[in-house]
């Protein structure tokens, strides 16, 4: 196997991702990487892996347009590796929209797929059980019959990279009866009706989105968003509360000691950074894309989604689904 | 003061509205209560407050016709009472749908508003400061115009309720740059720097809403609704992961002595339940929602609520601030 990793662009520089990818191939002898970034940044991975020296580093706020003029940046070079089949999955945590605009543009969407989705496990009440949203934040506006492939794809990703047998789906909405929704929301609740969609259980609002009922919750990419990110910001919210709480004085440090086990826990369960990276699914190709202010930790974790994604076969499970 | 409570159709039954009405009116010797219901429920009452009997209970589930239809239910003759300027507010933990409903028919919208919106205060890393976000789900669409007017009487609430004398507006959105949101905030963006907006600063991304930066976040009902319940979720989800770790065995009973001061802060800061109601701001009267499933705790949080709400006067501001 072989990953092509844009070592530039984070808000973290290329030592985080440098890091990451000397702590990954400690740990897997059978993947090849390529790092593509400033080889003079990138000197600390001379023997370990082929570095491919690109000039440019494409910022945060790149449009789609900008950063296909762009070939001299390590995020198109990474993305040209993959669509020349030299590699098998490419992970960057430079800027979301360029990515995902390079992405779709050099590998192209599988035949069929109206649209790609951003997609990620969230963590559930129940320990170990993960949940697959989809989209949240390829798109800004999606149809109904884009909606109803989400849910296709967030199935397949379920079973082959999850290992759920038999996902349950729902739709995302504000409320849980069949009239309640978006426009496009109760459009596709008919469709996903229509279609007798193995798993379908209607909708579920977004306060019961981690209580483990769902495998598979589907929603627009900007609805999607919102929610990835008020998570995001009350999880960063509470644990800093708690963490507070027992740096107080010397008693509540001591009586952190007495919890520690339960936290690591919580820590665990919360942790998004172990969730790693978000898979824009339905291209031809893994393209797993890392946290912007991703650590090394994090960072890794994100090329073990691509190793895991390349492992699973995704994109070919895809192409399969969409066929049938 | 007078306020009406519909005394009926939370989950929790009469109970919880008969013991916040009592605990209510231990504290606040200058309000009148006018408890709607079944009277044989609200037998506890008797010489505390005026009871009147209403045979019919609004179901959960109930739309706006329905409602409208049910003029023997504790809801409608509640909602009258404000109608006939009969009471200062009026307080339900009934049917949401239905109580927007026959609120905004009865009442009506302010002259000038386009559509009411469901307001209520949030938490914030900030401790005590509170950010206002409307609308969380009066709407399931709304128009540009529809999001600046939020702001405007979002401004008004923050102004009035909360005692911020300049407070900073934002617009809920997946990405703090101009260009990012729905097609709907994108134009709203438009209107707000057009109209010079005071304190508008432009775009805050859901991971930010906590952050204590804004006074004032305007987002569509329906991803309002969204990023509501989002929060309501995984606040859920750590609360319970938190107290599972206190609860593991005896040195973490007494890790939790230790914390018990910070814990409390933690607890007070996320409590949805002492936020206790939301209300429908833009419509002649003060008509405040509590949660379906309130105890008499958050109920009674939500009178609290009610009665701020009419001493602020927050009606006739808005219409003073809508005429300018």
């Amino acid at each position: 196997m072989k990953i092509a990793i844009d070592c530039m662009g984070g808000d973290n520089g290329s030592s985080v991702t440098v890091e990451a990818i000397k702590n990954f191939l400690s740990k897997h002898k059978d993947v090849k990487i390529i790092a593509v970034g400033k080889k003079e940044e990138l000197k600390d991975l001379d023997g370990l892996c082929e570095i491919i020296d690109a000039r440019d580093v494409v910022p945060m706020e790149a449009g789609a347009l900008e950063v296909m003029r762009m070939k001299e940046s390590s995020m198109f070079k990474a993305v040209t590796l993959a669509r020349n089949k030299e590699v098998d999955a490419v992970v960057s945590c430079g800027s979301t929209g360029g990515f995902l605009s390079v992405s779709t543009l050099c590998l192209k969407t599988i035949p069929g797929v109206h649209r790609a989705a951003l997609v990620s496990p969230f963590p559930t009440k129940i320990i170990g059980k993960k949940v697959v949203v989809l989209d949240i934040g390829a798109s800004n506006e999606n149809s109904p019959e884009e909606l109803l492939q989400f849910g296709l794809m967030g199935k397949l990703y379920a079973q082959n990279v999850l290992g759920v047998e038999h996902p349950v789906t729902y739709l995302l909405s504000n409320g849980t009866e069949e009239g309640k929704g978006s426009p496009e929301g109760k459009e596709a609740y008919k469709l996903f009706k229509e279609s007798n969609f193995e798993g379908f259980k209607g909708n579920i609002e977004a306060r019961n989105a981690l209580s483990g009922e769902a495998d598979v919750i589907v929603t627009d990419g900007y609805t999607g968003n919102i929610f990835l990110k008020g998570l995001e910001g009350v999880a960063k919210l509470m644990g800093g509360l708690v963490s507070k709480a027992f740096k107080k004085n010397l008693w509540s440090k001591i009586g952190y000691l007495h919890v520690r086990k339960g936290m690591k826990e919580l820590k665990d369960t919360m942790d998004y950074k172990s969730t790693g990276g978000a898979m824009l699914l339905g291209i031809n190709g893994v393209v797993v894309k890392a946290h912007g202010s991703s650590d090394a930790y994090s960072f890794e974790c994100a090329m073990n989604v691509a190793y895991k994604l390349t492992n699973s076969n995704i994109v070919e499970k895809i192409k399969e689904g969409l066929s049938k």
